[in-house]
């Protein structure tokens, strides 16, 4: 079978090469603890359908999903509510905004947010999210990502969800200014208490490279031959991955990378080349909109050499 | 002394003919507990310096003051903390946006409110009121528009302020948004809580005269003898009445009218004329920017006809 | 009579102290001509309804008026439509925008502009002038300002007019966008070039408080007892003076200043404190929002110590 | 080798299926050329790279590009000019504004517009044609597109073209309003003169297909085995066709259909199968964004019966 590396030593040399421009990044420091990341790190993880992977750097090392869980909870959402009633409350329209702006949801009418992936989607996403607590609801959520994963011990780090819950200062702006637009309808601290631990969910890139590959393979876990979502929910997934999966960057990030790829301000990457391989990354010095600066670097570099552009 | 209306039958023609447009207005509906006033209702009561007033309508018909308050808390938040220090989180700016928006907090660099009559400036205006619990600083809150009213009687409404209390989602959203830009750093429920029992602090169309009449006169209450605010305090929120008093229609009613003025959505609108006298009405039909429809007609044909126009 | 400084030392002492902060500013350079005036310059000129007239620094110095004249258009707009007329194709309304945005235009339904004040309002006004041509259209303008002055002599700087004309591409584009929605319907040549005439209209300090006294007292000339507009459309148009004169800084300028007040980017003052006296002032270095900053400083020292703030 | 349709049969039922939907959309009548086509129109031709191709409707019938010539401009402006030249002066970004919308332009800094598949940046890609005239500019440009249909009949519709020129007032602010940010620096009744002309080419679904086809091939034309523009510059283009090429419709069009197409007001859409065919519609009754509302239908009927999304 063709592979885009053969060995971890090939896939080392572009990580070398990304790393380099890790000093023009920045750790995300408006959440504690993420603000304690490495800046230099920089992880890879390639997870074929045959099972193989190729790696490089510390590809053991825990990061919290972040942004990364709003692809997760729209699978999990579209599977249980349906196409129709989802987009019903959030639009799929890309946005030239930031992630958190505000300003669109009163300038149009009625105040639906454009997409999942920007915070105020992502939260109406989380809010959908069946179950009769939070507990509940974040327990389907994360045996969601364990069953993607393949792997039961997936948890979250508390310490991270406890310091993101204290500083969602404008994610609580949001979501009130959704209720009262009558687009959220429970109370706005469980929510923040849903949301904020489903970004702390916690794994490493060669699990990330996991749920990648099953989103690459349209939904099945190639080694396990289960299908863990229909087909037309992971291509609804990966289509919003390209549209607006790397914030405000999605654009420039479709023409030189092409691939599906969904981030988080921890500095995580999750790829899915459509049929091919799922990509796990690691790299929490971030550009100034939010993406690990390292990671696209990487993604560029192996776009270019292995032509991994859908387009 | 020269007086507007000698007689109260003479201010009664007026009101009669202002009353015809209730029709075209409507009682403000989302504070479930406004919706019960009835649209017909016209009061008003105009308070002299000597002590005279002519009134017309059911003048002890009590509503809440809503946005009125907004000038009241800003006359004691200014006594509080200094120009200074309030024109540094609030700015003085008219803004063409309507009363409850969120967009230009966003767009505007600081985050700081354009001016105090809009919500978000109003919620930095209370949140500025000294007191060591919500309980203190709104008692002092409440002996101040006491001894501008001169009746220690003036109390608030529960029902209102308990109903407005569980709506207030939009400004629930305005403070998070400003907690998140350090202008706000108190708790959000217990600055809900005070701002809604500022907004529900009840009196009659005659208490209010009484209160415009010390705006009216640069801060001194002219039957006691007894100055209340400093003159520049009297003057600057006379200067916001006039600007940004009336929402996004303050501009149209400067030059229609030209009296210094604060409505709210209860129907409620405290008039100023500087130097002459003070004007409290009551006519809950509003119009579609939430002024009182009636009310606004009637201090147009007042103006029109005894030359108040300060312009 | 009671005047507000008896000699020209008196002022003139005010002049030295507001000139200390013209190191702050910077004179317009976006409009070449412009650029060549000395930020140092300072001069005023207080003109009494008694034929008196205060002053001090070079008030012999000609400039343009530039925004100043958006206030005369109107006047002589409002005499030409009437106020219903011109109401319905600008608003009344200030804005917390800066005076060249197009964005409001697009957002706000119909796209009608927010005041006279702004440019996009001004270029609706200019466009409503009575005549047959740009040439008659112009005459009858400058003709109305000669009458205001109550000197023939005064024209427009050729070259100032020409420089504006060449660089008014923010201006054509509001106008193609007004155009667009029905609101102007002349040619775009012809309407910048009348424009940039009125604002290349040139006179000195001194000729400038002339008109700001006929403002002042209410649209007569008390020199010659002519009665120059109707009251009304004199008042409009102070209102407009005290709620949008100076672009927006209008709010803090009515609560530090309270005098009826329109700037332009030449660095002109004009003011008119209402049935007192008439002001002009000329300072070409200008604040961030385009205000002349020792104009402003030098209107605030005389407002605090004799007491002229309207409010 | 496999196709899509064996006969036209088959692809007319899909046509008589989404031809129902016709009467939901209107034509455009903004452009008064426009006004005049029929809205039940509704017709296709697929083409694949063997030369064989399948159609439905009436293939004969022209219509003018409009936005289409868009993604063919810019191809040529990439050649003309390189990526790094033309990303300097228009974004990458997908937005959720109206195509025309200028409001964005001003509150981005630098005022770049955001994509070249909206108005404003369409504008500075045509700016960027090379050529000593209007006429040279525009020839060349003709040439580029009758080399993508191999056919040098090709060329433009005066009477759209005038109709349009006459109607630009937008476009019209648009250019100025970039012309005074220095982003366009030529006249702007030229530009709008070759912009109006670049929409008014006019051609036949069975063009148009050819078109789509060499886009889908990555710039080769199958036929005759040219290379017409680069592959990087071709894979640019479509993944503007997914990201921005349906205005504001674009990411629901990329979940529902999921082919990279570019559609225009005259009701055209250009399809691109990447590796497999090229798309011709023209069914000029219009959605609410501008879209060819049955055009749409039947793509999605296509997209589903033969799975032809690239997600």
């Amino acid at each position: 079978m063709w592979m885009l590396c053969q060995t971890n030593d090939e896939l080392k040399e572009f990580v070398m090469e990304a790393k380099k421009c890790t000093k023009k990044g920045k750790v995300a420091d408006y959440i504690p603890s993420l603000g304690k990341a490495n800046p230099e790190d920089l992880s890879i993880a390639i997870h074929y359908p045959n099972g193989n992977c190729v790696e490089a750097g510390d590809i053991e090392k825990k990061f919290t999903l972040q942004s990364i869980s709003k692809v997760i909870s729209l699978a999990l959402v579209l599977m249980d509510r349906g196409t129709d009633y989802v987009f019903e409350r959030v639009g799929m329209e890309p946005t030239g905004d930031p992630f958190n702006s505000i300003a669109k949801l009163e300038t149009m009418a009625p105040a639906k947010p454009l997409n999942p992936m920007i915070n105020a989607g992502a939260l109406v996403v989380t809010h959908m999210i069946k179950g009769n607590s939070v507990e509940e609801r974040f327990q389907r959520l994360l045996s969601f990502v364990q069953e993607l994963v393949n792997d039961t011990n997936i948890s979250f780090c508390e310490e991270v969800a406890r310091s993101e819950f204290k500083t969602s200062n404008l994610n609580r702006a949001l979501v009130y200014f959704l209720k009262q637009h009558n687009i959220i309808d429970e109370d706005v601290e469980p929510l923040i208490d849903l949301y904020t631990k489903q970004c702390a969910i916690e794994m490493n890139c060669y699990d990330l490279s996991k749920i990648g590959l099953v989103f690459a393979m349209d939904g099945v876990d190639p080694e396990t031959g289960k299908r863990i979502m229909p087909i037309d929910i992971a291509r609804i997934c990966k289509t919003f991955m390209v549209t607006c999966g790397m914030y405000n960057a999605s654009g420039e990030f479709a023409i030189k990378v092409g691939i599906p790829s969904k981030s988080g301000v921890s500095g995580g990457i999750m790829g899915a080349v459509p049929g091919r391989f799922g990509i796990g990354i690691f790299g929490p010095a971030l550009d100034d909109k939010g993406n690990s600066i390292a990671g696209i670097k990487l993604l560029e570099l192996l776009s270019q050499n292995y032509h991994l552009s859908m387009f």
